[in-house]
């Protein structure tokens, strides 16, 4: 059985994915990765130009064991990273403020996923096709049979990009604050300060042209849980 | 006049963090960086180990030309960073999902910033606990004088790093989609879902001995505006 075959299955750390401040926090399994990454939209890409490090956040999905990513076939990003070069994709999911009795044991809930490797360009203009879908259908599920088709020259105008998930290690930290047993007793207000992401009424363009059309339930959205 | 003195005053773009895609999202006035920055709680930061990029979500703060972000003295990324070494600091906001007529002109609305320089370690025991009061005083303004009182040993087992705000650019979208010409008279739902983040009602920590505390008044916790 190959871990690919088996969504239960974990990554293997290796030395450069596994968690090794507050160990307890890093999760390996494919469950969790998984559900982190199909629950953010934007991601944070490095990789190097000219041997400095950039961050560029991008949106991104993701399709069993590959993580997709696009833009511009012009974009000096995605030029950077289309031949086989070294990326870090980071999601990083905020769930909530620690507030302890002390500064120091201040923290924050989050769900968060490092997934590194060679970034690949898609060629195959099939896989392109298939993948610019999915991440319309990943932000809005049903949307892409009712949008004016794509044309070739847009799917040429695209640059779209792949890592496999090989080397990936989720970090969670959930729960109250863990203070020094001394300070509980303390008369200062410790807890958790929830944070969310809230999706609002969507706003219908100005010009748009269409009275009939009725915007997206957005409780098919999928963002942040 | 220098330009640290005037909050309004433009950060100079350089070659490598001028805005090329896009250009008209570029923004490099300080009023633009600032708000941005005060507006978000998690930065990605990028760092290279052995040549190869890393990128870690961490807090991070602002004071004047400074971002702050700390952790453990035996942090592997920050003692990858402490050496001058260069990183690339992204916060990003995400505001909206942007729904177009065509896949192609699908986009979010987003507010993000990109600092580049090299990380210094605040070695200053003055400067050090300055910046972590600001830090959580930013998270809950008036916090820090309630707290149990931070040790010298706490303030010894954490890391400071600064990182002096000169490289830096904002890119920003806003508004609805911007379809081709030929597509608006179609029947397709077009326009913009609000992306927020959300602040949940304070959850006590199960531990809390103090029962007259109050929990932060949410409203005070300025966190995504």
């Amino acid at each position: 059985m190959t871990p690919g075959n088996d969504p239960g299955a974990a990554f293997e750390p290796t030395a450069r994915t596994r968690v090794r401040r507050l160990p307890e926090r890093g999760k390996y399994d494919r469950d969790t990765v998984y559900a982190i990454l199909d629950a953010g939209l934007v991601c944070h890409v490095g990789y190097n130009i000219e041997g400095r490090p950039f961050v560029t956040p991008t949106a991104y999905w993701r399709d069993g064991d590959r993580l997709y990513w696009h833009g511009s076939a012009a974009s000096r990003m995605l030029r950077a990273q289309a031949h086989g070069i070294p990326v870090c994709l980071t999601v990083t999911l905020l769930d909530g403020l620690v507030l302890a009795r002390s500064a120091f044991h201040h923290s924050m809930n989050y769900r968060s996923v490092m997934a590194i490797g060679d970034a690949e360009m898609v060629e195959d203009p099939d896989e392109k096709l298939a993948a610019l879908r999915a991440f319309v259908e990943r932000v809005v599920p049903g949307r892409w049979a009712g949008l004016r088709p794509i044309t070739a020259q847009e799917v040429k105008a695209t640059s779209v990009l792949r890592l496999r998930l090989e080397e990936v290690s989720a970090k969670v930290r959930t729960g109250p604050p863990k203070d020094d047993d001394a300070d509980y007793g303390l008369p200062v207000w410790a807890g958790v300060v929830p944070v969310s992401i809230t999706l609002g009424t969507p706003e219908p363009d100005p010009k748009l042209a269409a009275p009939d059309a009725r915007p997206p339930a957005v409780q098919t959205i999928r963002l942040g849980r």
